[in-house]
């Protein structure tokens, strides 16, 4: 079992296998049934099993997935995304997000002419050897031009630029800070606008890295409430509805040079995931998704924060509401925000107790009700650990 | 459009978009129909639209497909895998090649605490930074701790080791030498020992690129002819018929490594891809589709070659029969090559004039009559140019 879905990284009682998925809910192996606030780890935007979307499919999948190039569907998705996404002004897909943030590197690298990459630390861009949070079987030659910057302070991202001094191919940005077991930040608009002139000033590209957040905040890309666009963006999860797909966007400047380097995967042109990419970008035009997604958020939030009162618990919450995290004061070893998930687990609501979480469409004002409930065993849990530690 | 399914890079007249497929053939956005000789680069082996492959994929997609974790079919597909691939332990999935090739590498790394590892010229292991064939935008960083030998040559091989010293982490070998625009080799059973005897002394991973050549040689590895075991291999393309998966398999000395590295992507415990790897293999386990086609593989070689003579025309065919090549003499810049399929596309059959093909079990020897009916313009075109050219 790999990366972030081992259960074994998860707390005592987490299912490893899932039997079945519907709408807002997943049923584990043995049938029993979770709200789930995980989303596949972010895929899942619409809900499980979307009929819009899932009947899109099976009308490709009726003609055919893999083939000796795209189907026309392509054209269309990449329509699509030109339209919908600010900065973009061409589109092409991959799989993973980190075939799509490797290629924005390649990209920046091969349109400049330049090597070195500024990276946020503790920054998550995917499980490639450049960018593992694993360094097991990674060289040092694996990290090479990268310059490490703290996301939302620009002196620290000036300082970068400086030791890449001529060198400076790109900067790359998730489109907030989402990194593992901190408190998420919303990005200061202050140090985007200074990223972006930053970027023009000394000819880089920059990239937004909008693989876990694309869609779920804003429908042209995560940072257009904020007046910035990126030169290159990364999308993925939610893009298909849980179909594999992966997309790089771009702007004109950067056409050249996207069309120069070598990218390729064998199921790169696959239709299927297409065809369901295009029924959810659809969908996203028929519904306003971020709002639903923030009000739940919201209410998720506020009914968390009142029962952490209640039991007298020191709860932080952070980063979008359409993409909760929570950690308890004082629980760096996450004993505490374990014990909560284990106990809520048990009650029905399949929540992390230090990744963000993701809702979806599918989620109701009862999902959310439900979540609370659950979520009264799990904060007695951590009254109980505190009371017993003192 | 991407890679190697730019239609700019085929010859004259070939299609970009392809508007569906069924069995051995393929058509195009315009609804013209092609023998399809190519299999979607690999990926269809059963045919396009296997009906039983679809029924698995259909019957798991209406369950759930990307949940928070894997499905119980991932248990039965490794455990497929590993009674059917011989060298196999263990086994572990991604998406694309690409993903399954670099882990090798990153687990032979982890396994051996050393970083190099020697590649065969010319080999193709997939279009990341480290392997692409193209090196706009990638750095020399990219391409470190890697030394070059011949295929099949066991000299270069040990002096590329020697090269390598205390540091040699691992040697990658596709299953056979299928570079690109070069006769295909088979790989010589004294240099395949060799190759395992290097590993073996110098404590090194032997990793079998198997992506392209995978399942369409032998049920059990393509090496399984030759006696010769790797302890790491990576499939992808035929493994589920057409939908986006890719497998790492290793002995148990390597299973400990696999663990410690991070490898992880947001689909790769995807369920549909998996239930339709799991019938595929079922599929290969009822029928000798390695038989089949090698059987219309020489059938096709033969027609080739007699109507090559007809035509006055040098030909040479090469590799596996059931991953057809072929070249013309004296045709370094693929003239003639594009000039033979541009005719017998136009007759019917959807061919590749300097990278291998493949066949699938959906092909019936009157697709391979069809084929030779239409390569008779193709060998009408050559001899033409051939004769204006002296």
């Amino acid at each position: 079992m790999w990366g972030h879905m081992h259960a074994g990284r998860m707390p005592e009682g987490y299912p490893q296998f899932f039997a079945r998925a519907e709408g807002g809910h997943v049923w584990d192996a043995d049938g029993t049934r979770y709200v789930d606030l995980m989303c596949a780890w972010g895929p899942i935007l619409l809900g499980h099993r979307d009929p819009a979307v899932e009947r899109a499919a099976a009308r490709q999948a009726a003609l055919g997935d893999a083939m000796n190039g795209p189907a026309p569907v392509m054209v269309e998705l990449a329509e699509r995304l030109v339209e919908r996404i600010a900065h973009a002004d061409w589109a092409i897909f991959a799989k993973n997000g980190s075939d799509a943030t490797t290629a924005c590197v390649t990209i920046a690298r091969a349109a400049t002419g330049r090597r070195a990459i500024l990276v946020a630390e503790g920054s998550y861009h995917g499980a490639l050897p450049w960018c593992t949070p694993v360094r097991e079987g990674v060289t040092a030659e694996d990290r090479a031009h990268q310059h490490r910057f703290r996301y939302n302070d620009l002196a620290s991202l000036e300082a970068a630029a400086d030791a890449a001094g001529g060198d400076l191919a790109g900067v790359i940005l998730t489109a907030f800070r989402h990194d593992n077991v901190v408190d998420q930040e919303m990005p200061d608009p202050t140090f985007l606008r200074g990223v972006r002139a930053l970027c023009d000033r000394r000819g880089a590209a920059l990239i937004l890295d909008d693989v876990r957040a694309g869609f779920r905040l804003h429908p042209g890309g995560s940072w257009e409430g904020f007046g910035v666009r990126p030169d290159l963006a990364a999308f993925s999860k939610a893009l298909g509805n849980g179909h594999a797909i992966a997309a790089i966007t771009g702007s004109d400047p950067l056409r050249e040079a996207a069309a120069r380097v070598f990218v390729t995967g064998s199921f790169w042109c696959a239709a299927v995931p297409m065809a369901a990419a295009l029924a959810t970008l659809e969908e996203l035009g028929r519904r306003d998704v971020p709002g639903h997604l923030a009000a739940l958020g919201e209410r998720l939030r506020a009914g968390l924060a009142e029962r952490a009162r209640g039991f007298n618990v020191g709860l932080r919450q952070s980063g979008p509401p359409a993409m909760p995290l929570f950690l308890f004061e004082g629980d760096e070893d996450v004993r505490l925000g374990r014990a909560f998930c284990a106990a809520a687990l048990k009650a029905g609501a399949y929540l992390h107790p230090r990744h963000n979480m993701f809702l979806c469409a599918a989620h109701t004002e009862a999902d959310i009700e439900a979540v609370l409930r659950a979520a009264e065993p799990g904060f007695q849990a951590v009254a109980r650990l505190q009371a017993e530690g003192g």
